[in-house]
């Protein structure tokens, strides 16, 4: 099946997967018969040659005729989609595999010049998930920038300092390393309510939720971890959590491996918090954010959040597969307490890739 | 007409426009007869309530059944597409505009149960042409953390230091105030060729493009400026060009004001380089990347590249409009000129927002 991807690399994972450069203009990429091909500005190409050399480029403005397009009235937005059919009449291509976020304008243009697309999520997914070398060295560039923060955090801590101030300290420390864009420092409450950030002081016995996912400036690859921290003694309650979490954690650890289903790592994670009298998704309570209300994990690398998931619907583990394990429970009102790794299954079993200390 | 959005609110302009948080995951976003909804994760239902109080929340799990549609076997991608069809039943949407890069995999699904979709481009990209204070704001503090960058790489200019250095100096001035992704540190006849970055020492005489579009980090807003820099005397053609591309820029700013045409402001710059005895679009060289070989600017906000364009297709400017101006002389294997300046379009004329030196 031939493929199209009509996107641009900075937000598309699918297209920076086939063409790893930074390219902020969307154009259209095809495959057809083992080529890959590119229509592009003469503004790009060089860079999407330096990244892809024997990918076949044609020229959007000189080849597929866009100035005379416009200059002859059509307008810019119709003349981009002429072009992107043009590239398929060039390159042979009248049907084709694409992602789920093929944009509907151009999907429209090309059917109604006979070309017809198949929406199908699961072959770029899979594409994905077998980190190639460039990728897995990404994940780990933006995993070490990710200690570096905790790293700060956990030295800075104590009474007083506001979630602002920690903020600024887990930037600075992460930011010579990776990107970051958002992260969540939570505190008291707030870090029972999923991807918030808290403002003000922090106080003494209180837990504290630093999760950071930068991403690798090279290879737009990301990392994703989190700590929970506490200020001198945690609240009881928060310290049994904290226990608990932290073995199903070390337990789901030991059962990475290829073959094994997202969905029975995260029912083992479920059987033991029900059993400690926690909800689940399975068991839910009357509020949303209670207990144990997330999945266990989720694939990790050009999308902070990709395949495979580790929740109900998880499916078999590849080699390859870059996951995270994170174990969270949480009482609205309250608090929440949540251990993040990163974990690249191998082809025997898996390997940590983060490492920091998992105490409170 | 109703609105329907599918996309996160990091990668998507439009949907960012109307939920001015930072949600990672995508979700549903609707508009029928003056109300907004959105069906969204419990964990994200506390950022998108901050950010658009107003705002009727739908939660995908207790209220569209996402969990039950999981447990009853339904792959996860498809449960996700089922709750979108549900929100839009419960909202009444049956008819609604979406966005050119509206997923075609959940217009699909909509379609198929009966939701009729039109795409139009134009009534997104009004929406976020006149900025809102809170963008503007956020356009003015990412065109300072420009400044910083430009007057960095200024005080550290001299004959061999490398371009990775100057890449790392540019980057750490920058950092502090805005998210700074991909940049343009060019030297040489790599000047020339648009989009790319230079490695290794710089020579006397030789032109530096420096062209930075930081990311305001509260507001997801871009700036975008460039100069043309060089250590001791310059080429005597690049100092003739860069008097020309200064011209041409001063030219321009004096004629931005509401009501002028895109293609008239590139018009007049295609006058004056042609008149000098260069290739523009409208007269083409043998070579793509020869003479002025771009658009004039291009509109600025959050995306690096929005509407209006400032090229043979530019549409009448309107107040509120944020555009750059950056005419350009290249000759490949040669080099390039460069001044870009980001300019707010007001009621009367134009407000130039970058405050940096433009001399070589």
């Amino acid at each position: 099946m031939d493929v199209l991807i009509d996107a641009d690399t900075v937000r598309s994972p699918e297209l920076r997967h086939e063409v790893p450069a930074a390219i902020l203009d969307p154009f259209l990429y095809g495959e057809r018969e083992g080529n890959a091909f590119a229509a592009v500005s003469a503004l790009d190409a060089a860079n999407i040659a330096k990244a892809r050399p024997e990918l076949r480029q044609v020229d959007v403005m000189s080849e597929l005729g866009l100035m005379e397009l416009i200059a002859g009235g059509m307008g810019r937005a119709e003349a981009l989609l002429e072009v992107r059919a043009r590239a398929c009449e060039v390159w042979g291509i009248t049907e084709a595999a694409v992602p789920p976020t093929f944009p509907l304008a151009t999907a429209r243009y090309l059917e109604a010049r006979g070309i017809t697309l198949h929406v199908d999520g699961e072959r770029f997914a899979a594409r994905r998930r077998r980190k190639n070398a460039a990728e897995l060295e990404g994940i780990k560039r933006a995993t070490r920038a990710a200690e570096h923060g905790l790293r700060a955090a956990r030295e800075a801590l104590r009474e007083g300092l506001t979630c602002e101030e920690l903020r600024t300290i887990v930037r600075q420390a992460v930011e010579p390393h990776a990107a970051l864009g958002e992260f969540t420092v939570a505190t008291g409450p707030d870090t029972a309510t999923g991807h918030g950030s808290s403002s003000g002081p922090i106080s003494a016995g209180q837990p504290v939720i630093v999760d950071l996912w930068p991403q690798d400036r090279a290879t737009a690859t990301f990392s994703d971890i989190a700590r929970t921290f506490v200020v001198r003694e945690p609240d009881p309650e928060i310290a049994r959590w904290h226990g608990l979490v932290q073995a199903v954690l070390e337990d789901a650890l030991e059962q990475v491996r290829p073959g094994i289903e997202g969905k029975q790592l995260y029912a083992r994670a479920c059987d033991r918090f029900e059993a400690e009298g926690f909800h689940t998704q399975r068991k839910p309570g009357k509020q949303l954010m209670e207990g144990f209300p997330t999945a266990l994990g989720h694939g990790v690398g050009l999308e902070v959040h990709e395949d495979p998931g580790l929740g109900r619907s998880g499916t078999e583990l590849l080699p390859g597969d870059v996951i995270t394990l994170e174990p969270f429970l949480c009482r609205p009102g309250f608090g929440g307490v949540q251990i993040e790794e990163i974990v690249l299954v191998t082809e025997n079993g898996a390997e940590l890739l983060s490492d920091h200390p998992r105490s409170l």
